[in-house]
């Protein structure tokens, strides 16, 4: 059990071969959504689920739909949602877009991976996507970025991009060595006006 | 008033010419400072008081010291306080580390700006941090965070830096052009072991 | 005059208030041009010939084209021309695609910038380009390099893509204090295979 | 061979399991050294001397010691010299810094690795030093600048420093995911002034 705030550390997630969003790209996923305790959270291409255990956490009156389509991976959520006691995460296994008109319209949505189904995945959001609703997502591909900001936009959504590059250090004898991450985009996306932009 | 989680966007603060640490930095900093709601904390060189705020939302049953010579600064962080209704952060004018000896012990303590005192500074903090404290900091030159390793390292703590390069995309038109924020390293360092090391 | 190998040091250059391709960036783009002493080569949207200079100084039995539109960039392209005391350097004002057509078709093709007018410049550049020539680009929005790449890959380029985050440390005092300059990508793109791939 | 200017891909080196200076840090430092024809240059830690194969092609006038310990990487030094047909370059079996003093006086040193010894190499590197010399160096590692720059600074020399964070886009399908490079800092330092400062 995690007795702390947002930003789990990776090694405490049982991980199995599938991706994962590491520690510090989750908790800025997770600023970005801007949560509050009861809201209903999509969770698309869940993986091992340590994005939707943090939200689940963080929305302790509401509900979160890990969506996932592998096996394996919905397996590893499942292990994930024991180990860190939330009750308020279920586990939805199938294939986005097609799955999510069958959940409850959702406050806030994030997309950690949407391979080549971006935009049906993000067409079915916009239609679900409740007044006031907030979408994030990770994309490591320039074409993902740049297919999603061509079509929120497009349906009037204001679209914030970051990019981020980390590296972290690793201990060498006595030095402090940089191993770097792959760069990220984080974007978010909403409609109405909450004074969000930072 | 804010009604989200962590991560509170800089333009809602007010913020006059103090420097200030920006929204992205500011998350991943409440992240590696593993708090909890009771606890004590110190944000020295509270600059706008922003980190301090965000720290003092997290930790309702707790107590935030905002310490800071700069009395501009301190005005800063009195309206900002104000601003989102935090009762439970004391704003603390004066200078580190003298001042520090005055203060309840802390279970946590972010060194936001240290300027040439990195090393008296981190000296009176090893003797006050509380059994299972958590030291933080950001610094944006070499030599700062490489002086708090060599003495953090030295005096039996586990230190991890991690380095970060954020650009944050502008509209221009109908493209998004990256404008890149200044390199920031954040580091963190414990004694006793939590799992906390990701 | 300078006497040494490419990299001009920035400061060197008569700037005005013109962009500039900076000098780090500089030698990556002469890199990824495959140069050869006796090359034409066209430097589209040359700003202050920052580029344009240095190219012609490593094609000394060639010739380079700076195309500007901008009559107060073609001014200072004539000074820096001047005061690095190349020849082989003609001055083309002029809007491209329009005025690529009556230029001698170029062995190699820098696109420093494009604006909105990418798809017809590199439309023109595929046309005029001799066999076994080389394009390279900087860009700085998504959209220029996503518009780019699937244009070119189209045509059968292969295309290379790099993402250069770099930071100057500025002397502060004791310490080095890093400033990051915007990120840019540099993508090169050829249709036969020289062994050029990194 | 390779027909071109400096920035030879990685891919042509024979390389082994030496680490090895990559294309774009390589063409930085090539800029850095401030290169003559007829210059002296030590490349000390050569690894797989791609740094001093493209030093001696720029140099053709002058003569480049590529100094390494490593019998095998001295091995692929000599198979690099064949490969690239270069005549000026020095193969120097030994270890820096004790065998600096035998070798002819320099007038650029890049240091490309110094381990543990990064004081000693630089003291003596500073006493052989040609007037008007340029030291420039790639250190992965926050204490090796930071050792540096103390050093170099008390004697006199200004230095700058780089900090590059590069990601290659690699082609998954049709799209371009950006793999990290490790960050790497380049620093250069010179005692006169020769305007070389960016």
């Amino acid at each position: 059990m995690w007795e702390f705030g947002p930003g789990i550390p990776d090694t405490l997630f049982v991980r199995g071969k599938v991706p994962m969003t590491k520690e510090e790209i989750r908790v800025l996923v997770l600023a970005r959504l801007r949560l509050r305790p009861e809201l209903v959270v999509w969770d698309i291409g869940a993986g091992t689920g340590s994005v939707a255990v943090e939200i689940a956490r963080m929305c302790p009156g509401g509900k979160v739909f890990a969506i996932e389509k592998d096996e394996e991976a919905c397996q590893l959520i499942h292990r994930n949602r024991e180990r860190f006691g939330v009750k308020n995460l279920e586990i939805v296994t199938g294939e986005a877009p097609q799955i999510l008109s069958t959940l409850p319209a959702p406050d806030r949505v994030f997309v950690g991976g949407s391979g080549e189904r971006t935009g049906p995945i993000l067409r079915e959001v916009k239609v679900c996507l409740r007044e006031g609703g907030v979408i994030v997502a990770t994309a490591v591909t320039i074409e993902t970025v740049h297919a999603a900001s061509i079509l929120l936009e497009r349906w009037g959504f204001t679209v914030e991009v970051v990019l981020l590059n980390l590296a972290v250090a690793r201990k060498e004898g006595r030095k402090h060595l940089f191993v770097a991450r792959n760069p990220v985009y984080i974007w978010s996306a909403w409609r109405e006006n909450h004074g969000f932009s930072g």
